[in-house]
């Protein structure tokens, strides 16, 4: 196995992915810092928006293990956090290299800019994978540059643009990707697939999307909430598709407060929604090919069902892999380039 | 992330199932070295008999990090390794840390002894994670401590012995392992499924095992060759598993030189032989589950074919997760330790 920038860009871009579809109106990005002799100090990523951004985070790991400094392991505000090691770092960063997956943002938002920090605590040398094409975020590189850090730019970037590309289209227009459940054979039906665990991240994607997108027989059958309830997160609006606009009202998804449910028998609303998520079977999947950006698998390693999906052309390519201590969670792209913008 | 001893491991786990299946007579066995601070120097894992062990691979790529000596990148017999790095490493190894995801061979075989050489490089620590109950080969652990490095055991030990069992099921009688090549969708027929570099890690494992089984039906549809063509390696004997004992002569599997094919009703014969693999369906899954030891599927990221596994009540678990360009590796056992003695 080969040890070099692109080993640690690649433990930032798997760290990062955790958390995938969990930071808006943030991006998702990971952190790796090294020490003088390429030893990992920490890997680290951003978790949700008002948290620290994964450089922050990841100075602070690397923080704590260069100098054992106990008192930066309570301090948990990214502004708090910018203090205390500027105030603090005492030259202990002069020789780390930072590997992020994207370049530090030059905003000062909820939290300070990481440039302005990585510019100030006299490191060695930034890797960066994609490079901001945010404005208000951007010019962070030229910061960092200026303050006399060597930096790479392109490390891993068609890994660290595919991990980005979800908050890029968020920004320009919207992003929708497609989630399922399946077991190992292929099969979505039969009662609930998934660990609790991956259940538990799906709701807090839920909390975080604006639009959840589902299949009129798909409510009709399951009588789903379609909440976020497992982390106590708000209930995203809901597209039901479906020419047949009558259902039962009595199912739980229509008795949400403050959620809009739109009945349609097409996708014209989602020009109203940002960060869209479709849960769906075959039919769903077929419907909404051209406007899905990624897909998304919990992979639940059991055989058992009925109902596998029945295509016979759909190839993917992956992004990333995890796997929780039952199933196998995957996001891909479709392999032809169809529905990627 | 947490960066411990643990994640050393795990690397060095990670590595070595690459080559799960490739190794005997020999085990898979991964090696990570850290230096000084921590710093990754090598994971290597031990590739195939003959080859350098895990051990000896990882700290010549270490010796060369440590010193830029080109020379020892153009010797590549384990002996003529061993040699070299006894004449030169001048106390380059003196804050190296190994981890061994299995105790260091006391053994001299085909190759040196892994463990009087850890012993004579003055390195500073030995993680191991499985103890080595092979008599000829254990030992190894005592030989390093007597010689003053600090020894420490049974680091990520639960991974590291479900590498190590294939092997010890090998020893001690016998080990089967049931490989499928599967859709996403789950289907399992309808041509060929597996990437080209699937393909030959089968042919590969072909290559190593001494007795392939595959059912009557497969046969006589499939009309399979079932050798190791696309590595230039030996076919293994077949079994074939079928009440019916005639088969079309012309099918290319029975015209292959020095193979036995028998043909049973039964898995009797599998007492004749020690590294087994079942290449089947999902006839073959099901007559076959008292019998198999691990589970290889390789999973191709494509919807489409038209039958898949219907089974009710299979549960696995996951020992390690690969990816090739287009592919999925998956080892796994049944989760409710059926097949697993
Ligand atoms: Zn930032
Ligand atoms: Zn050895």
């Amino acid at each position: 196995m080969v040890i070099d920038t692109n080993f640690y860009m690649k433990l930032a871009l798997d760290e990062a992915w955790k958390y995938q579809g969990l930071t808006y109106p943030n991006p998702a990005v990971g952190c790796t810092v090294t020490g003088k002799n390429g030893e990992i100090l920490a890997v680290e990523a951003h978790k949700k928006a008002g948290s620290p951004h994964a450089e922050v985070e990841a100075l602070k790991s690397a923080y704590f293990k260069l100098t054992n400094d106990k008192k930066i392991l309570n301090i948990t505000s990214s502004s708090q956090i910018h203090e205390y090691l500027l105030e603090n770092h005492n030259n202990c960063f002069n020789s780390i290299s930072i590997f992020s997956t994207l370049e530090p943002c030059s905003h000062i938002g909820k939290t300070p800019s990481c440039a302005t920090l990585i510019s100030k605590l006299g490191i060695k040398k930034l890797f960066v994978g994609s490079l901001d094409s945010n404005k208000e975020a951007s010019g962070g590189n030229e910061i960092v540059e200026n303050s006399g850090v060597e930096t790479k730019n392109g490390v891993l970037e068609k890994e660290c643009d595919a991990l980005l590309k979800p908050f890029n289209l968020w920004q320009k227009k919207r992003f929708v990707f497609f989630k399922w459940a399946q077991r190992l054979n292929g099969t979505v039906d039969a009662g609930i697939i998934s660990s609790k665990k991956s259940r538990i991240l799906v709701h807090a994607m839920r909390d975080v999307c604006d639009l959840l997108v589902i299949g009129g027989n798909s409510v009709r059958v399951d009588r789903p909430t379609l909440d976020a309830r497992l982390v106590d997160g708000k209930a995203p609006d809901i597209l039901i598709v479906s020419r047949n606009k009558e259902f039962d009202e009595t199912i739980p998804l229509f008795n949400i407060k403050n959620r809009k449910v739109i009945i349609s028998d097409n996708f014209s609303v989602l020009d109203n929604y940002k960060n869209i998520m479709i849960e769906g079977g075959e039919n769903m999947f077929n419907l909404s090919k051209n406007i899905v950006d990624y897909y998304l698998c919990f992979l639940s390693l059991q055989i058992g069902g009925n109902n596998n999906f029945t295509n016979k052309d759909d190839k993917f390519s992956i992004l990333n892999i995890q796997k929780d201590e039952q199933d196998i969670i995957m996001w891909m792209k479709q392999a032809n380039n169809r529905g990627n913008k």
